[in-house]
């Protein structure tokens, strides 16, 4: 079982997870690994293969089909090495009153976004991608009601260098049992805003935003997506609901529909505009045991991993960032799809 | 001139810097990257060339030879791309009354560690490594003492993954004008510990780790080097002074080469045990303006880049590290060297 432990100075949690482990030997090789080179036949997320996964936990499939047969569109199974499982005990123990630690406990689901083994949301057609976008909500709404759960952090990883290794179509669904230092810290300062302004920072951000007007990407009637005034990478891009909300979950169906056309053209103008680069997304919502609540709005904040983080970095936290984010902006506003 | 912004949710700072920017059509294509062959007559760090880099700093050189001429084995210039620029103005502007920027004033320094283009500390005589230590302290003494300065980051990148394209063996030291969030939230943590218990949460760690014994991969009279509890990645690794002290600068040049023995002691097991891999290590001290403070415990990290951040770790802050701390810190204790 995976444990998670806390670092006693800094209160960072690590999850301690073995099961993918290399050998120490063969840690210097990181940088001669090989995107996989896999016959489709082999690929455990494609249709066909049904049975080189765990069991599914949800799809949406054609009526009539068995779960684990061919027939789905979108399928939700659990990550056969998972970061956290869900059996084991959420109480926070200590190694010698000083260190604490506890079970690696919660879930760890991959969401197969497509039968099609070649597609990324940027060459889904729109249909698909409010699919994938609708079994996002189901998902976070199961896992956040779960009282076991801290926080619900959904990820997507694409390409080698934002940490994947399979090409295949998917996203990835994490239910903790502790709420993060950097979760806390965000929404600590949000509230302190909230505190002395009686409203949400990231409301008032989308205004001056949309006031400024040169770092927006491109806007709906529901959502907004910029960079960020202040972003910590080239290209980093923040995609916000315009009308205030904690989290993902609360979001209607007509306004998932247009969440995913929002999503599908943005990675589309960094698919076309960047070459295709490797990327991560991040949905942030507020913990699952601060609802609804006025001072944290949720997010989605794509990375391009088109800039490497290094020593200076690690050490201050602070970023360099290569490419004024007015500029990034007008380059991916300009991008025609 | 180089901008530093603020996020104005999360409070990080962020430099933006834009000398060294690629093109956006060219940053699909950071996979490709190649690390620097170059011929040895146009490596701007190498001795000879010395007229390629802006004008030396400081350098321990042989009597009687002149600046930026050869005849040293330590040379400290300017970063030529510098993230941070002296001349500017410390007072933060408000864009708006919302978005916080101000002057990247600072200094970004370049410590040339060798004249020999092949060699790394690991692969370094004692007496070599001794003198590079004496120069980091130098500097790291000079810049603390500026009243503009906030925080003295002193790091290496060791390889392209590690986010250098230079061969030639250097670390870098920067000199910042804030200090971050993440170092704040370090120190309040050590801070909340030290009210609490009243002593510092790192010499208990050191006091705790000695007792554990398990995580501990070489120890000296005044120094200890060990593997974290909670570790963010594998090999992680921290050294830290035995006795109390909260910044690089005050420790005496006795202690100075016993502290290069342990580096170099720690980096050689870490080259041969790990095959030379990719790594960082970075110097964390105390803010300028808090200087010897009981609460707070100056360090070194090293960490291998031996694993990827993906979604999960961006958006949790969370880490998964798998390789068991403890095995991880036998494996490096018992590489012979």
């Amino acid at each position: 079982m995976p444990e998670i432990r806390q670092n006693p100075a800094t209160k960072a949690w690590v999850i301690i997870a073995t099961e993918r482990a290399s050998r120490p030997e063969e840690f210097g090789a990181i940088a001669e690994e090989e995107e996989e080179k896999i016959q489709l036949d082999q690929c455990p997320f494609c249709t066909g293969n049904e049975k080189m996964t765990p069991g599914e936990i949800f799809a949406f499939r054609t009526y009539g089909t068995k779960p684990d047969t061919p027939g789905w569109w979108v399928r939700i199974i659990p990550n056969k090495y998972p970061a956290l499982v869900h059996d084991g005990d959420v109480h926070r123990g200590r190694i010698e009153e000083f260190f604490r630690h506890m079970d690696g406990v919660g879930e760890h689901e991959v969401i197969i976004e497509s039968p099609d083994h070649n597609k990324t949301i940027a060459t889904m057609d729109q249909k698909q991608v409010e699919e994938i976008f609708f079994a996002y909500r189901e998902r976070y709404r199961a896992l956040s009601n779960n009282p076991k759960h801290e926080l619900i952090i959904l990820f997507k990883n694409h390409k080698k260098e934002a940490g994947t290794s399979i090409v295949h179509p998917h996203s990835q669904i994490v239910a903790t049992p502790v709420t993060p230092m950097h979760i806390r810290h965000r929404i600590e300062e949000a509230m302190r805003y909230f505190d002395d302004n009686g409203e949400c920072v990231y409301c008032m951000m989308i205004n001056k935003e949309l006031q400024a007007a040169e770092r927006v990407i491109l806007e709906t009637d529901n959502f907004i997506v910029f960079v960020p005034f202040a972003a910590t990478s080239p290209f980093e891009t923040w995609l916000l609901p315009k009308k205030h909300g904690s989290s993902l979950e609360e979001i209607t169906a007509v306004l998932t529909k247009e969440l995913a056309f929002v999503m599908r053209n943005t990675l589309m103008k960094i698919h076309k505009g960047l070459n295709d680069p490797a990327y991560n997304f991040v949905v942030m919502s507020s913990p699952c045991h601060e609802k609804n609540v006025e001072y944290y709005h949720w997010q989605i904040q794509i990375i391009p991993r088109v800039a490497r983080v290094a020593g200076f970095e690690l050490g201050s936290g602070i970023y360099i960032n290569t490419v004024i984010p007015e500029h990034a902006a007008k380059y991916l506003k300009d991008v025609i799809i």
